[in-house]
């Protein structure tokens, strides 16, 4: 029963939470029906994007915030995104590290969706599995991808407040990919701080930054050092979390970031409603028979939709 | 005049090509016209994607592909598709480069194509590159990508014969993404094979490769080892690319991949048409009056799509 599930969600029950996610993650009616019904009672998480190149420490990074969050009382839910490319790395095995961690703590809810296979519906899928956290009473909703494909980064620009965590090799990244990089992250994270090139680093990204516009409406992105494995700098970098999330709140972004999730999902319902509803049987069909032509006989693809919509 | 540049193409001006490839970057109707226009005298270029982690060498494998094939006198076209992530690294010059090695040769083009900011639609617009190409007479049509998000997988999937190009330090990502990577690559490249660790790696791929099934219908992937910035390995390689073409146009394989990029490009076209005609002014209208609510007071989003398209 539809209600039971949402009464087993509000009272943040494991499985319940579990089974809401796994039906989101098979959509269907029912799916739609209890994001319908859980709706009310979101909007009241905050939503955090973790995102980097492989091998950056990601997952360290999460776990001692999971840590963190947790000595303030706060309850933690974690997206992790898995790849969708065969060369983005890491990571795979990532969640079920942080699993053992924190796998005792009724807090704590770790959950991680794979990429592969998920035609563009993923970003969509991460939100609703972050309305479901919403709805279970969690204050903070982290969401970790490797950042490395246009899903990830829808993924993490859906974020309210976003870290980027880097190492201090990343510095030939960061010089050639400026905006790219300015554009994502609010805050970000030189982890491995300990090794060689992290104050260049530092530096490289501040002088990139200083020529962001200074104004009162402008948040100028924040650097901080890290070694997430020995649990430094971590304070630091929820600080700086914190005052990312206080002035988004006194600009008006983080409403204006919940308007943009809203609207982007009503977007793509109306999407897949549309093309359930075009390709029935007669479309398919004539599709089919154009396709069983030889090539150059066939109608130019532009040609067979103006045909096929009317 | 649509005549004019379809004329233009037909003849290989460069100028025609460059005018048509950028017009389908900007859309519109005159693109679609022109696609109509050019569509049978396509069907005859083979296409080779090109892939691999950043830093691998593509470029070089290209560039000397390109080599290659122009000392069999056949014409070369390039579609690189530059990085949309901001971690994703490399390549971003790679066509510059490429470009003064065969700056003076007519037979050989190479344009590339950005995925920032192009939202799902690049792997179209790069087949209907692919298409000016092809009905401009090239014979061969390289797509390279840094392969690294589901775009660029969209456009790599598309290719007739895929090659991987990865480097001896690969094997852990490859342990790691088995299926994956046998999934898209037909050939693999250990390039920079110079280097300790290309033997090992050939053996850990076939390894992985002999547990596919070996019947007649599928094409085991082959490895190889080059070094491309010295020429090293590329006729093993362009051979092989060879059979592979062999293979698939005897077993139907390329005619099913001409097919799919039919099919995609109606279905693709048939979204952009019927969200157009969605999101009139009335719609558009009703979600700002929704997102002008206070959060929770809105309808759900599946609420207010029923209602939408009612």
């Amino acid at each position: 029963m539809l209600s039971e599930l949402i009464k087993g969600i509000r009272t943040q029950s494991r499985s319940s939470v579990s089974q809401a996610i796994s039906l989101i993650e098979n959509q269907g009616v029912e799916a739609a029906e209890l994001l319908s019904g859980i709706h009310p009672f979101t909007g009241k998480a905050y939503r955090i994007g973790i995102t980097g190149p492989p091998g950056a420490g990601k997952s360290s990074i999460t776990d001692q915030l999971i840590s963190h969050y947790r000595s303030e009382e706060k309850t933690v839910a974690v997206v992790a995104v898995d790849p969708s490319s065969p060369f983005s790395g890491g990571a795979v095995l990532g969640d079920r590290i942080r699993m053992t961690n924190h796998f005792s703590d009724k807090g704590v809810f770790v959950r991680s969706m794979a990429t592969r296979g998920s035609q563009g519906g993923l970003s969509v899928k991460t939100q609703e599995a972050g309305d479901i956290f919403d709805a279970a009473g969690f204050d903070i909703v982290l969401f970790e991808t490797v950042g490395v494909g246009q899903i990830e980064l829808d993924v993490i620009r859906a974020a309210d407040s976003v870290v980027v965590v880097l190492v201090p090799e990343s510095g030939d990244e960061v010089q050639m990919l400026k905006a790219g990089l300015m554009e994502i992250g609010n805050i970000f994270a030189i982890n491995k701080a300990d090794r060689p090139g992290a104050n260049k680093l530092m530096i490289t990204l501040q002088n990139i930054l200083s020529t962001l516009p200074h104004d009162a409406e402008t948040w100028i992105p924040k650097v901080v050092h890290t070694v997430a494995t020995e649990g430094k700098g971590i304070n630091q970098l929820s600080t700086l979390i914190d005052e990312h999330r206080q002035f988004s709140n006194a600009m008006g972004i983080t409403c204006e970031k919940q308007d943009d999730r809203y609207k982007s999902k009503v977007m793509e319902l109306v999407t897949a409603k549309l093309l359930d509803s075009f390709w029935k049987e007669e479309s398919s069909v004539e599709l089919d028979g154009e396709i069983a032509k030889e090539f150059t006989q066939r109608k130019s693809p532009y040609d067979l939709v103006q045909q096929l919509m009317k």
